[in-house]
């Protein structure tokens, strides 16, 4: 494990340079909000190793697809995030030396990520070959309070010369995606104006025509300012602006920034509108939109912090998580999703995995005002005439969500995952279950909720086979959240979702026939579910076939599970870890290793339905031939350790997810940061160590803590009350601090929480 | 199904020009020696769609892997047959007019395979745009009596016009293949030189470095003969000469071409090597050259030919398949082998899948000389040591040959395919028994195969699992011959021939201990088999686990066969067929449908292992749900059929793989010839309808006719003896034509064959 940065309860703070892993840096000093991002690259050239990546959310490219062997059914083109247009830079000379920090020499050098107040920070000083010595202290935001809004100060000063410092900003638009299939420019040009202290560029994405503006306008404090050259072309403008510098004078540099996309404003009018707002954004300064950042997110913190006390590394690890999560996804826009690297890189095609449902749902649900959640959901009824299209494709009936998708197709193309890993289908319905659950919004069910039930619970529906030899439905042919399992028959977790889904549809349709009978009537007009469709469900909730071994007592991952060689993990030579990058993949499939949670994955979705000792047999059957391949996977693991009372495995496990970045465990977050399986951090320790469950409306903890730490705590939303829960080795204090007086349910005992008081349990 | 040519007996006649399907024509006039060949490409330019393909074999080069999504294990490089230079281009042009039949007026045209004597002849009459007419008449061959040798005589004859005839005939390098991954060029410049009347030109593989060179000489019998200008370039070398021709004169073009490649001759020697062949080939003359192919073609058809009375189209579907069966591959050179589209297209990389042991070998072993078949078997030997390497791979002992190769190394990159189509390796282990069957070569086995047997008995050894529940030896993680089904465990066919590669491994073994006891002993310590090893490898025989069920009495394709919806092929819609053009590969996969025999094809591979009941339950049981939609299914199910006396369906399923190509059955000839299942109709007819077993050394027939031929014969080689069985609806005559006395067994009754005598069995 490299670990690049310092640790530090609120900064991620690097001391050096690091030529060879600056990509990794760039990685972990993303910054974005939640509308678009970008990875922690230099503001001035850099001709070292880097990865220059600006990303827009929302804004997609279909990339032709790239396969050996064609299979049936695949998409022909992909949705790739894009990287975008590069708004940011700012070429800086010293009299005619260009910096650059990869040919200079860097005397002092500091990059900071300010996870408190949202801002990214770098000192340096450096010399530069003629042997001038200048200091550097730059600074940019991406605004959370206008998220068209990006904000730069640049200050130099010089240290041992007088001369001129020159700075060029430009918005460069000719941009390529590292990941493109074949090479492709995504991008063409529309508009371009430059002039002094101002320039705005429009770039078009090729095929689905989205047209993204971004306008600068920049100001200098310095001695001497003269204006120079200004260049105004197709896809790149700038110009050249200068100050005089004698020893130790400081020039500071401002550019601000204003990006727009026709996904929100008009094609004609976006240079206008962007140059307005920038225009704007420029009057206030940057001070004052510093400082309205910096109260902004003092606030977001205020819902969604969690405190560790006695582990600074613990601490750093879950505030990088909460702070990386809120860059990707604020829940204002229900066009976008949790892209699996956020606005930290484009490695993988599309945005949304059913991570968005299984891991990040629970966070924004109890860190965000309620409507972030429904917003989630709504992203996916959005979806449906496109997941209906999808499973008419596979020649089923109802809708089968894309395993990975952008604007609701499917953006995946490994038949044994497009085609057969359709718990995904599960998680979504499941998704659902745990909004209205958790708020109570029970409106969500007729307005939206149901008619995406009915139709996945019409896929169930045909999905299955009906096994006359057996008198049981089976689902064949199917991949479970285990990746290390293909083409496999009756995956116990994916038939258990899918009956389970009949039934809660089955629930929804009444509770609709009960309470809203008009919606009801309508509902099953429109989506064609009949009397029969609702008899057939409830013969295969009945009937479903579920692989169980009465000698282990355990519930079977899939048919022939058992056939295996089953050796546990601790058991294999070490040089063979991770297998995925060591066993050839058929050796992997024929294992009996997982690579993530998967029937304990239904343990924790459906985790009132089993009892404890059900989940002890299946946990102490499971963990250990559980190798925590996927960064989804530890905190599964960790929760249902924890309500099993293994608190060693419980702590073990989370310390794998809380800091898989900052520790770069999986040496791969130089493409990017793991974005959604960093709730599982948050997960492990809300749902893990400290418990909480919602049953029938109520508030439930069972709350641990691990031995080492002095306590910790974490912020709740829940139906109008926001909690403080403080958990230390002695006790247990709830706080609230806003609401009205209400119970919660602590290790099986009732307690009342005053308005604005606490509730302290031993 | 598109019947572009004629029937007849000995020919493959297109009666006219077919633009819309030139692609389809050019591959079902490809011609070859088994040394190289080429499509039916026209001397001259054609500017309509045209695939100009010409293949020189075991010339390849390792193409950079392309895949959607890379799986541990996959080759980087796959070997590719190389779209060679074209040298039989010719171009002709009257006066200043260039012929090109796509543009000029064609008022007659016929294009011959004459499949007798191995020759492809033109003959068309055209107008020019400026109304000039001439009939051309045009041949080729591919000498297999010099396989360096190709000889075009080109007569060109004026109707209406006096004026200029002009021969341009080149050799140019710069050839593309149409299926290269990334679009890269394959060959370098190596050597040029062109004179009047003479060319050569060698181009290089890159990465390879195999040099192959063409030497030209041209000759023209005409009046007023001038020769023109000479081009000499890096990739390309021509020259021009003209003829005078007045009304009804006729000038006849020669281009004499030899074609040696760093395979076989120093590469500083080529360009004189092929010079100096060339020289003698034109000094005797095309009409000499043309004399010895005929006779080596009739020479070759006397022990090849399957003759038909009473169905034309039959009798020219296997002469066809015959004659494009020794246009790939006469077995002269071990370090060739059988393309699945020989030399005529260029889709798949690699050249040699388990075709050639399961469907080409029983072919050459009969219709050729032993030596053709044993160099089949020499070729995986040779390539033991890549087999071993690719075993390793995977984590595993012994020896695992490729799914496709061409040098050894694997050339395919579907994971469910190249990692566990395992079954491949029994089928390479079950041919050296059927050699040694069928010829009785003995020493084969202490000279290569028990060394063959000995590292693929390792892998067996090393790929099972022993499941201590069951007791029982378990392959999991596999694809049988059935593609429609992928990973999945216990596939009956692979874990029969696994048990019994082991068994005949070991009584090889007993062989050599008995009868070759200093070799015994040398193997075992070369290949380091032990006791230990032979103890195991008895235990896997007498605990494997084959899938079977009591109830209905079949061996079960795999575990889980029966929970699938068990429907009949008759009982799809018809829009729904083929399956792979209409269903996804999830559907597919889930569904009972089978691609090709598969439990079935241990039936034929092990045939005297099973009782007639059991091949007959089996059989009852699989065809039905059997699609057929690999060329390799139809003569599997044809030979069982035929041996449980449904005749119908033996008929029906040979008339699917005797006349695929020329009826274009599976729409996709246009790519090149199904060479390899082109074996498929001649096992059909002798393995088949014959009913020919060698059994301890003797032969049996078990004959039956379909009810609409008059008689149908064919031709063995059979341990020194050369056979005519003639089977009509009365009687089966054997007929020795060469060898002394034996006994033959025919339907069970013991008969004499006289030394230069026949036996008629009514």
């Amino acid at each position: 494990m490299k670990q690049l940065c310092k640790v530090d309860e609120w900064k991620i703070i690097e001391e050096q340079i690091h030529p060879d892993q600056n990509r990794l840096a760039e990685s972990l000093m993303s910054i974005g909000n939640g509308q678009m991002g970008m990875r922690g690259n230099f503001e001035e050239s850099y001709s070292g190793d880097t990865h220059l990546g600006t990303y827009v959310g929302g804004v997609y490219y279909p990339d032709k697809t790239r396969v050996g062997w064609w299979k049936n059914g695949y998409p022909e083109y992909f949705a790739k995030v894009l990287n975008a247009m590069d708004f940011t830079g700012i070429c800086v000379f010293i009299d005619e030396e260009e910096l650059d920090l990869h040919v200079w020499k860097v005397v002092h050098f500091q990059r900071v990520l300010n996870m408190k107040h949202g801002y990214l920070q770098r000192e340096f000083e450096a010399v530069s070959p003629e042997g001038k010595k200048i200091s550097a202290n730059v600074t940019r935001f991406f605004s959370i309070v206008d998220s068209s809004l990006v904000a730069i100060k640049y200050e130099v000063t010089s240290k041992n010369f007088e001369g001129n410092v020159t700075f060029q900003p430009y918005i460069d638009g000719d941009v390529r995606n590292e990941d493109a299939n074949y090479d492709e420019d995504f991008w063409m040009p529309v508009y371009h104006h430059a002039s002094e202290n101002e320039a705005v560029l429009t770039m078009r994405t090729r095929k689905t025509a989205f047209d993204v503006t971004a306008a600068m306008v920049t100001e200098v404090n310095g001695n001497g300012v003269t204006n120079g050259q200004v260049t105004n072309q197709d896809e790149y403008v700038d110009h050249k602006v200068s100050a005089h510098l004698s020893e130790n004078a400081t020039a500071t540099f401002y550019k601000y920034i204003s990006v727009m996309t026709s996904r929100h404003v008009e094609k004609s009018a976006l240079p206008d509108a962007a140059k307005e707002r920038v225009a704007k954004a420029s009057h206030n300064g940057f001070e004052s939109l510093l400082k309205a950042q910096t109260e902004a997110w003092e606030e977001r913190w205020n819902h969604a912090d969690v405190t560790i006390q006695g582990d600074v590394s613990a601490q750093q690890g879950i505030r990088y998580n909460i702070f990386q999560l809120y860059n990707t996804y604020t829940g204002e826009d229900a066009e976008l999703n949790i892209g699996p690297k956020g606005f930290t890189g484009e490695k993988y095609g599309g945005s949304t995995y059913w991570d968005t449902e299984a891991y990040c749902l629970p966070f924004y649900l109890s860190t965000a005002d309620a409507s972030v959640a429904r917003n989630l959901l709504i992203y996916r009824h959005r979806q449906l005439g496109k997941a209906k299209e999808n499973a008419e494709k596979l020649g089923l009936k109802g809708a089968l969500y894309p395993m990975v998708t952008m604007n609701g197709e499917e953006s995946h193309n490994e038949w044994e995952i497009t085609f057969e890993e359709i718990h995904r289908n599960g998680a979504i319905a499941h998704a659902i279950w745990n909004y209205v659950n958790y708020t109570g919004d029970t409106d969500y069910l007729n307005e939206y909720g149901y008619e995406v039930l009915a139709e996945i619970s019409k896929f169930w529906a045909s999905r299955v086979n009906f096994n006359p030899r057996k008198g049981k439905y089976m689902m064949l042919g199917v991949t479970g959240p285990n990746e290390y399992e293909n083409n496999v028959n009756n995956n116990w977790h994916t038939n258990r979702m899918a009956a389970w889904t009949l039934e809660y549809t089955l629930s929804v349709a009444l509770y609709l026939e009960n309470n809203h009978p008009k919606t009801s009537f309508e509902l099953k007009q429109r989506l064609g579910v009949t009397e029969d469709d609702f008899d057939h469900w409830k013969d295969i909730i009945e009937k479903m076939y579920y692989p169980y071994d009465e000698q282990l007592g355990v519930f079977l991952q899939q048919d022939g599970f058992l056939d295996k060689d089953l050796i546990h993990v601790a058991d294999l030579d070490e040089n063979h870890l991770p297998l995925n990058q060591n066993w050839s993949w058929d050796r992997i499939l024929r294992s009996c290793f997982i690579k993530q949670a998967d029937v304990l994955q239904s343990l924790y979705f459906l985790n009132d339905r089993f009892s404890k000792e059900e989940k002890q047999r299946n946990f102490d059957f499971y963990e250990p031939m559980t190798v925590h391949e996927s960064s989804l996977s530890p905190c599964v693991h960790s929760i249902l350790a924890s309500e099993l009372g293994y608190e060693h495995k419980a702590y073990e496990m989370y310390l794998r997810t809380a800091r898989l970045d900052l520790d770069n465990y999986n040496n791969d977050t130089e493409d990017g940061l793991h974005i959604t399986s960093m709730a599982g951090s948050w997960l492990s320790i809300v749902h893990g160590f400290a418990g909480m469950r919602v049953v029938k409306g109520e508030l439930e903890f069972s709350p641990f803590i691990p031995k080492d730490w002095d306590n910790y705590s974490f912020k709740i939303n829940f139906r109008g009350h926001l909690l403080n829960v403080m958990v230390d080795q002695q006790a247990t204090i709830i706080t609230q601090e806003e609401g009205s007086l209400f119970t919660v349910n602590v290790k099986g005992e009732i307690y009342e929480v005053p308005e604005n008081g606490k509730v302290i349990i031993d």
